[in-house]
């Protein structure tokens, strides 16, 4: 198992071409944010824009509409409802983001499913909090395995792998990596990476003034935000991982907790900075 | 009656243990903010949430959510029509605070009772603004006494003890604190805690610059976040109490007036300057 | 005609006693802001807060609550159609602010002929914008001369006295200040208040960079702030005026424009500034 | 074809008379901002007011008025559906904005058909995003073409001209541009101005960080602001483009993507350093 370094944004995190237009860096859909965890969604949304996806469209309760609009109006927006105009914004996806604060109704499972009948296969999918456990209740299946990406953590891998706690061995969990297909960044203290049956990356960063509520949301926006304008590897998801953690153990040197937009709102200069040191 | 100083900062907020997660500093749950009040909960949870506490939730009038949101997209929230899911978060809650900007009608009042009616014997509770005075004027009783706050200002405290202002000595206040058996913030120019009937703490900080609509709300918020994450004793009170009025103290050395939402601000990075010192 | 300059700062901000709360510092009723102009009545909430009003009300078109607490968490809320509970702040009310944003329509004259028949003798009133217009056209009359304060631009002014905007000297100015009784803020490249029949005081400070939208409901809010906490008089108003110039020749060394927001902003710092000078 | 260079700031951005007021500065009126797409059209407002428009009213979905002023309480707000008090504000503007985000449905091809109708000879037109598509599949025509600025990116400029995008040469640009006889900004990598059937300005500065959603409507917003308050000539729109990419040049020295909003914050200050280096 390769443990992460800053070498991985050196790799990832390219100079950008001079000829590009707000197309060349990828279109991101993001759905998720029900009645009660609209916060979710729009966390996600501000790591994947501020991160440099091209263009973000925001697939959430309307009620969740205004305060997303308020702090990033760069995103655009839907509602659940407004299905004719989210077929569309589907179908020229790069990249497509479910899960961060969707809830577990029947709404929301239809989304999913719809999502899993749609997806293209040169489009990728990240699968996140709700839709992990939606996932796992329905035995859905994946497809596009090898373009779809899930970020659960501990208990959320306990219900997709079947693996109880106790039993989420870094063997264990490359059995049944394999099984899914599907990539998987388990987020823990020491967050790993699992593809192709072997544990890929493992993540030394992370500090415990990250455990906050929608930390997990910035890093699936992130995670969506690099796919859609990087290279489509397991380098570029490691990169996300990485970069995450190494912003929020800088802001942990002068914070007792370290809030997720925080991290969002330091991606443009960190990103730079990576870019400046090659 | 023990004056604080900062080592009570040093005792409570504690380095946080490496191997964590968001559910280690625990589940706040706050209930207020009404059509006309509804800064006041989101003042209270911008407390909660960047002093630490885990994952909060916020149970306020609709009206209040999106203005919620834009500021926290890092908080849940909920409106009070919605009973069955507001239970489910009630029960899972490490503590409840009820009563900014909460207001008299007779909602609000059924709204208290449910939660005398469902605190559990290990729950938290902290019984602020208008939910101190719908207590008092009500008769209520507090089914766990030992785990609940009151943080009355002086004309609430004459409400809640029927002391007259001018017979709120420490030895009266003392009695009326045994009476009750909950313990008692009495906020004034000198903030004294009260508990097990005697005189706890007494703040020496704090500053006219503070006198402004909204600081208690924040109080109520960081004695609320701090009872979720440390140890659940009189002297966490007593931290949250003296860094509110701390950071207070510092930001009046150059403002005027001290603004609530700039002492929340700045609970990350003095939290953390607490630690560096020990 | 007296020229203000930074003593009267220094005579009117003054240091606040130690024991206090809140409500020494008076409570501010700001009515404004319809359908279409609702970032006036904002912008006069932000100044009020931000210069130290000890608790501040706004009444406004409901569709500009959100807006407003998103800025605001400090400010209470009411919409124009909760008549009750308007009522009730009204008459604890230390000054009332009318106008900003408020519009021409039948609503808006009948809200304007209520504040003019209940305001007690000692609550102060200010009369700005849109209410001013009503006033003149209406040929209304105030109950409490002496405690209200109009403050035109000079087509408003042109309005109310009658004088063609080449008819404005200081001479007649001064006649028609003294029919009306109350204080005049006459708005202009360098503003001046009339009181007693004489030009009181003339602003020295000013610059082409405020003459942006919203500039005007600011320092109505800054004088209903410092009228609510300071002695009542018409230095404080001077005082008010003043400081909104100086605070935005201060940013205008810096700025092409200034921004009306920026000046509420930089109110803590400039008024503790203003005390360490004596 | 002339390259430009940072004279022409110095040329436009002139110091403001001592003797002015907000209408000195011109009345801008912006429209855009459909259901999905609201984020546009704030932020070319929040371009056009900061970069120093005397008064400036957006017409927009209701469901974007909220977070316009909350970001911006600056500005004025009308719904589409507000037709006598939309007359009025056309009928006193400076300048008229109308694209971002406006969408392509049946009212948004009402909406441009009227302001084509109404637009007086001495009102300027900046037609931008989605008012270019249906301006171009409509067949509509110009009432005052030499008072009117497109803004189209090069697939918008090949719907406009009919030019596929190889053939959009120089001559072939200046032979449509005669035709339409309005000014083109035809944005790219290195944006150019056609006047005159002349291909005007080329605009050496812009970067790939600057390749985001968003960035247009910052520029159409930049157009529209200083149209309002400048000389009305195609040096003042040559201007507004060499502003935009200066600031978004400097940004993307520490920022991997420069946020629009970013660009619209530091107007202020840039323009203010442009009048100081004369």
């Amino acid at each position: 198992m390769v443990q992460m370094n800053a070498e991985i944004l050196a790799k990832v995190i390219t100079k950008r071409p001079e000829i590009s237009h707000k197309g060349t860096f990828g279109r991101a859909v993001l759905i998720g944010g029900n009645q009660q965890y609209g916060g979710a969604i729009i966390m996600s949304a501000e790591a994947c824009i501020k991160c440099g996806a091209g263009l973000t469209t925001v697939i959430t309760a309307e009620k969740n509409h205004t305060a997303l609009h308020t702090r990033l109006p760069e995103a655009m927006v839907l509602a659940f409802s407004e299905k004719a105009a989210i077929q569309k914004v589907l179908d020229s996806a790069t990249v497509i983001l479910i899960g961060p604060g969707l809830g577990l109704d029947a709404p929301a499972l239809k989304l999913l499913k719809n999502i899993l009948a749609v997806q293209k296969e040169k489009q990728w999918l990240v699968i996140d909090g709700s839709a992990i456990t939606l996932f796992s209740e329905n035995s859905l299946t994946l497809p596009h395995p090898k373009q779809t990406v899930f970020t659960p953590h501990e208990a959320e891998w306990s219900r997709l792998s079947g693996l109880a706690l106790d039993e989420q061995t870094t063997e264990n969990n490359c059995a049944k990596q394999a099984l899914l297909g599907a990539k998987i960044v388990l987020k823990s203290h020491r967050t790993t990476i699992y593809d192709n049956s072997i544990a890929y990356y493992h993540n030394p960063l992370g500090n415990p003034g990250m455990a906050t509520g929608g930390m997990g949301d910035t890093l699936a926006g992130i995670i969506t935000g690099f796919l859609a304008q990087f290279d489509k590897t397991i380098d570029t998801i490691g990169a996300a991982v990485y970069l995450h953690s190494l912003i929020g153990d800088e802001l942990y040197q002068k914070n007792y907790i370290v809030l997720p937009t925080s991290i969002s709102a330091a991606l443009p200069t960190y990103m730079k900075r990576s870019i400046e040191r090659n």
